[in-house]
């Protein structure tokens, strides 16, 4: 029999959104008439802007023609996508990047999970408690950890606690780490680094010879212009970090695929023989042997996010969802709830009311409320005594889901 | 500085694909006037079937309204295209299996790539030469290699020749392996493995408590009702096998992107404590943590391949191939090359002429002939004196590109 990879045998059950998942479905199948409102998983609800929706339709079209018709793209995506990125996202924001320092995908979460394999396994690894919880598995899976403990925490990673006394926005370790993960605006905290903690951070890379993995596929909701929305804003950072954004939260393409990482030239890592070797040219190699491009109608799609049209519609939708959170904040907080987040991040990052754990009050808002929410003990066990409610859902639902809570907590 | 995965220095300098692109490139560059025949790289070139464009505007109308909009789907892809897949390219064929022991994903190469994550790094791998790179090249980034010897043979590999002398199919290897990659219809060969070899390998695996890694992505091009499409057909396969198929050959998806694995229930792996664990629960954690589905427009335009209309418009599509196919065996067979391949799969494997090499046989019909096609040895050493043609290109370009190559190599 063949031998399995045993690492994954030391992961927790199940990946959280699919236990959520399992736990909602059980629920809804004995009370069929519950109207559930889902503030889970972070899934948009919105529908597809219409610049979006008409560049799907035109590419479709293109894609019936003789003339127009695609087939495999270019590894890193198309030309025309891979400029508009450079030109709203970084040139706008004062940084200028290469073509070929820019990865078209199709996820933030493949990225996230992927980037570790170029990476050796003996690198040591930093992550914030609570975390988005593919940077730990994957991680896990390659082999670069221990067995968990009883909190869940793996041996061999260097965990920070975001807490309420650091604004849950850690400060780097005293000591060194090979790879950090940095998620800002955060999943699933919904706190922001400012450009001090982020240059705080890009020093301590540059200090102890870090990579920094920063997942920024929440950039778009970050309210206050002077904070920074890409890594590449800080001074040094090009030479110590890999960043990831994504379409999906802010075009409203959870279900259609888009997002892009980007590994500056300069940024090197270490050959066992001492030399040093690119890191965008490992990447590139990886994304070109084990991913086959977006599909083109999805890069013509992405590229209309960025059109005049396509800006003014997903940024109505940003302003949508932002003002659902701040109803959630407000709401929740008036009624004697502490909350934060939700001012640069579709996320509110509740504490637990009386004492309960939080997979329990996860139960208790399902069954009393009818109300989705996630566990913040999911995320890690610095997010015990929390739970994460996501602002991506109607206006209405939104505000029966303030009311709920309200009356079931009162 | 982080250190890297020192097993990617293992590789050749490129994946064989991006080198011929950079070979063109420099050609076309120069000689602006050419009109190359690409030949070389296997992408589909007729535009989507009437039927997949209806439902990718259906599909995009949907994602524009409030009630039809999908964000993040099953993992494992939905349910009309999972059961679509049940019935029409399984239960069609006698073969009956469950809904999660289908894995839709977004192409062949990516699921061929990652499916020895979750195996164990000291597996012994078995691969044909000549092989599609991805296999080869994965396991090599995963480090379950040595170094490459002078021809490009990674150390560790067992490697079997596919040769005339065999059909290009070979036999199994008298010792044993834990993981076999078997591609049938075979790229680049363009051979197929009837029901005897094909059973052949299942007694082996089933002996040598192996998993056979079956790649069907060109199973839609066979003609012979009575050869095996799937690996299942064969008694036994499904304690032993796993099954790619994509729908990018068959209905024109390079650049649309889908495809499955398949994974029985019954399949095992060994871990390190002797237990047994389930290969299919295995790849499930590993899709549900590392992919985040494909796209829902793309899996109602799969779906649509096999409604009656898209499967009469596919198989028009597959039947022009193969008459691409046909006219490149039967002219360049009758102009004097010794011809393989072409009869079930859309790919001739062509011996070189007047003992010249592959890569300079790829140079002089680029030179010469303008006309691109893809070195055997790219495939490895064994595809040594042997050119590949793919037969996906329109039937005039077909028609000229064997008139050229008839005419430069008179």
């Amino acid at each position: 029999m063949a031998n399995i990879n045993d690492h994954y045998l030391k992961l927790a059950a199940g990946y959280l959104f699919p236990e959520i998942g399992r736990r909602v479905s059980a629920f809804a199948d004995a009370h069929p008439d519950a109207e559930l409102i889902r503030l889970g998983i972070g899934d948009v609800t919105e529908p597809l802007a219409p610049a979006i929706v008409a560049a799907l339709h035109r590419a479709t079209d293109e894609m019936a023609s003789a003339e127009g018709f695609r087939g495999y793209g270019p590894e890193n995506g198309y030309d025309f996508l891979v400029d508009a990125i450079r030109e709203h996202d970084y040139r706008a924001r004062g940084v200028e990047l290469a073509a070929d320092e820019i990865f078209v995908s199709d996820g933030s979460k493949q990225d996230s999970g992927n980037i570790q394999e170029i990476f050796g396994l003996d690198c040591s690894i930093c992550v914030t408690d609570p975390v988005y919880p593919v940077y730990v598995d994957t991680n896990v899976m390659a082999g670069r950890t221990g067995e968990a403990d009883d909190d869940g925490r793996y041996a061999g990673l260097i965990y920070l606690a975001a807490t309420e006394e650091n604004g849950f926005a850690p400060s780097p370790p005293s000591q060194g780490a090979d790879l950090a993960y940095l998620c800002s605006p955060n999943n699933p905290t919904g706190a922001v680094m400012n450009r001090e903690v982020l240059g705080a951070w890009v020093d301590w890379a540059r200090e102890n010879d870090a990579v920094l993995i920063f997942d920024a596929a929440y950039d778009a909701f970050i309210q206050d212009p002077a904070l920074p929305r890409s890594i590449y804003e800080i001074e040094g950072a090009r030479r110590c970090a890999i960043e990831m954004r994504s379409f999906s939260k802010r075009a409203g393409f959870t279900g259609v695929r888009c997002a892009y990482t980007t590994i500056p030239r300069e940024l090197v890592g270490k050959a066992s023989d001492g030399s040093e070797v690119s890191i965008r040219d490992l990447w590139s190699r990886r994304h070109s042997t084990k991913f086959n491009s977006v599909p083109y109608l999805v890069q013509r799609a992405a590229e209309a996010a960025f059109s005049a049209e396509g800006k003014k519609q997903t940024e109505e939708q940003v302003r949508y969802y932002m003002e659902n959170a701040r109803l959630m904040r407000e709401g929740l907080g008036a009624a004697g709830f502490t909350v934060f987040g939700g001012v640069h991040a579709p996320y509110i990052w509740m504490r637990t009311p009386e004492g309960l754990d939080s997979w329990d009050f996860f139960d208790r808002l399902l069954s009393d409320s009818h109300i989705v929410g996630t566990p913040g003990a999911g995320f890690g066990p610095a997010g015990e005594g929390y739970l994460r409610l996501s602002a991506f859902n109607s206006r209405e639902n939104v505000e029966e889901a303030v009311t709920r809570i309200r009356k079931a907590f009162a």
